[in-house]
């Protein structure tokens, strides 16, 4: 695109309004993943975020990262998760992205946004923590490893994948997992949703 | 979608085909976003890497996360992050992701990925990292931590944005850098590029 760049340098950073800077930096990264994050606590009661700070770490063993920022409204999802050590990934199709995108509301601690959102816990009898009937692939995940960044004081948890379901029709021959064929959305920034358009899958690259 | 879902547990995941394995677990955790990074050396040679590993980490300081793996073809990236404590990301478009992907090739040391795949390196004065002209949204970026994640000898980096270019019409009102508009794209799985097309952008969520 060739368009006037406006430049910003780290002196400009701080005299940013507040909200301008989290939404301006949330995007900046890129897209995002998005994901429903299941969890639940030792009374049984459940727990559902949508988090977009999920990141690829490696495939053997399979290891996912997720970032929790200090305040944030995930903080239920973070308790539990230290307390039963399980939690899921649930990804979100156009079907029911304005109910995943509700589940970031501040609700009380004894309100399940499975309940208040309109999903269906789904439990596969190999984890405890609790699946999204709706989602069309699901992640169960066992906690590996808290990181705790000084930096800025957010939470980096690591997990391992320990059970997977993904539509039948997804998965390819040579293990790519078709998300746009699934209905899995993208996100970027704060809150702005997308579905996407395949371009093409490219062969290894040899120089 | 309605359809036939496929289970896989962590006893399966062993018998997985390597290259099936590392497809499958790299396409699961959603969409990504799909960066070059720029470095250059001590002996002002350049280097230009694709990478789909990067994660938003906050806005205030603003801290973008990156992951190495132990083996890549990132290798001189990293190399040269560590040596310089400088580099830059650079958003990549339907025009020149074909380009983009072939920078992920095993150039020797000696070749540019700027040389070789045709990418012309921008010096924006401010750090010597070099830039990718082509690109609409620019990022620099100095080291401010690495952490080594025993569980599978892969390199966490987590930068400080310190300069970034976006094109005026792309920046909204409230902060919102509008991707889409920009033509950054975003990538699945090893090799899979994806546009995208918005559906809404959702107001804060209240319970």
């Amino acid at each position: 695109m060739e368009n006037k760049s406006t430049t910003f340098l780290e002196a400009d950073f701080a005299g940013m309004d507040q909200r301008f800077r989290a939404s301006f930096f949330n995007s900046l990264g890129g897209f995002k993943s998005l994901t429903l994050v299941g969890t639940i606590n030792g009374n049984q009661q459940t727990n559902l975020s949508a988090v977009s700070s999920v990141f690829h770490i490696g495939a053997n063993p399979p290891l996912i990262g997720m970032i929790f920022r200090p305040d944030s409204v995930e903080r239920h999802t973070l308790e539990n998760i230290m307390e039963t050590r399980q939690y899921t990934f649930n990804h979100v199709t156009e079907a029911f992205y304005k109910a995943a995108h509700q589940t970031s509301a501040r609700y009380a601690r004894e309100v399940s946004e499975f309940d208040a959102c309109g999903f269906t816990p789904l439990f596969s009898g190999h984890i405890i923590a609790p699946y999204v009937q709706q989602s069309p692939i699901k992640i169960g995940l066992e906690l590996v490893e808290r990181i705790y960044l000084k930096i800025n004081g957010t939470v980096m948890i690591l997990g391992k994948i320990v059970e997977t379901m993904v539509p039948e029709i997804c998965i390819s021959a040579d293990g790519f997992v078709d998300l746009e064929l699934a209905g899995t959305l993208t996100v970027s920034g704060l809150d702005s949703y997308h579905t996407t358009n395949k371009l093409l899958r490219l062969p290894y690259a040899k120089p």
